[in-house]
C-alpha cells in the first residue's frame, strides 16, 4: 500500500485519541478519524463503556460527528481511518454512509469483518463498496491494544477481558 | 411462530412508530420496540433523514434509548422488535448488544442480515447468537413500506425510491 504522509498523520491522530480514551476511561483503545481529502472532519474513540452503549464503537460515533458537520448522512467523498479492523455493525454503518475509502491499523481475528473474521465486502449485491486499505502503522496500532490488555489482565488477572469493546 | 399477545401489541407499537416517522418527517416507516419480558422499555422508529445520518436505523436508536433507560450495553435480558428485518449494521449492533431475542416483521431481500439478502448469523463463530423470530404482523408490516413507496412514486414520479432508508 502506499500510504502518504496525510494518511500516517490521520492514523496517528486516531491512535492518540484511542490512547487517551483508554488513559482517561479505561475504554478498549480504538480510535476512528473522518477526512475529506485532506481535510479533517472528525475525530472520536470508543465510547462504549463511558456511554454504558454498544453502539458507541469509534467508528459510529465518528460516522455520526461527520455527518453532522457535513450535514449529510451520504459519506462519498470521506475517507474514514480506523486503528483496528472494523466489526460487522461499523462495517454495515460504512456501506450504509457510502464511505469512499476505509484505512485501517491492525486486522481482528476475532470480530473483524473485513477479512479478519468474515468479510461482508465479499457478499455480491451490497449497494456501495468503499476502497479498503490496511495496516497502516498495523505494529503501533496492534501494540496499543495489547499493552491495554496486558496491563488490565495484571490489574484484574481473574478478569476474563473481551478482545473487543 | 407461537406469538403472545405481548408480541402482537409490540410490534403494533412499532408499526405506528413506523407510521408516524413517516407521515410527521418523510422517513422510510421502520419501527422498533425493545422490551425486557412484558416490560416496554423503549420505543423509537428510523430518523436517518430528520439526522441527516445513515447510522439512525430504528434499532440502532431504540438500543441506545434501552441502553440508556437500563444504564448498561448488555440487552441480554431483552427483546427487540422491529418492522422490517435488521441489515447487516444493524444485525450487527444486536450481536454486540447481547439480545436474547430478535422478532421481525418483514423480510428485506434488498439489504436484510438475517436470512433475506445475507445470513449473518450463519456465521460460526460469533461471540453471541439471539434467538430469531419472523413473520409477525409481516403482511401489515409490509404493506406500511408499499404504501409508503407508491405515494413516493406518484409524488416524485421521476425521484428513484432507495428501498431502504
Amino acid at each position: 500500500m502506499n500510504f502518504t504522509n496525510f494518511d500516517y498523520i490521520a492514523m496517528t491522530m486516531a491512535l492518540l485519541a484511542a490512547r487517551e480514551s483508554a488513559e482517561k476511561y479505561g475504554e478498549v483503545p480504538i480510535g476512528a478519524l473522518v477526512a475529506r481529502g485532506e481535510e479533517f472532519i472528525a475525530l472520536a474513540a470508543n465510547q462504549k463503556e463511558q456511554e454504558k452503549c454498544a453502539t458507541r464503537h469509534a467508528e459510529i460515533v465518528v460516522t455520526e460527528a461527520a455527518s453532522a458537520i457535513l450535514g449529510r448522512w451520504r459519506l462519498i467523498d470521506c475517507t474514514l481511518y480506523v486503528t483496528l479492523e472494523p466489526c460487522i455493525m461499523c462495517a454495515g454503518a460504512i456501506i450504509q454512509a457510502r464511505y469512499k475509502r476505509i484505512v485501517f491499523g491492525t486486522k481482528d481475528l476475532k470480530a473483524g469483518a473485513m477479512g479478519g473474521f468474515c468479510n461482508i465486502l465479499a457478499l455480491p449485491g451490497l449497494n456501495h463498496y468503499p476502497v479498503i486499505e490496511k495496516g497502516l502503522l498495523e505494529e503501533e496500532c496492534a501494540k496499543e491494544l495489547k499493552d491495554f490488555f496486558l496491563a488490565r489482565r495484571q490489574l484484574h488477572p481473574a478478569k476474563k477481558c473481551a478482545r473487543r469493546p
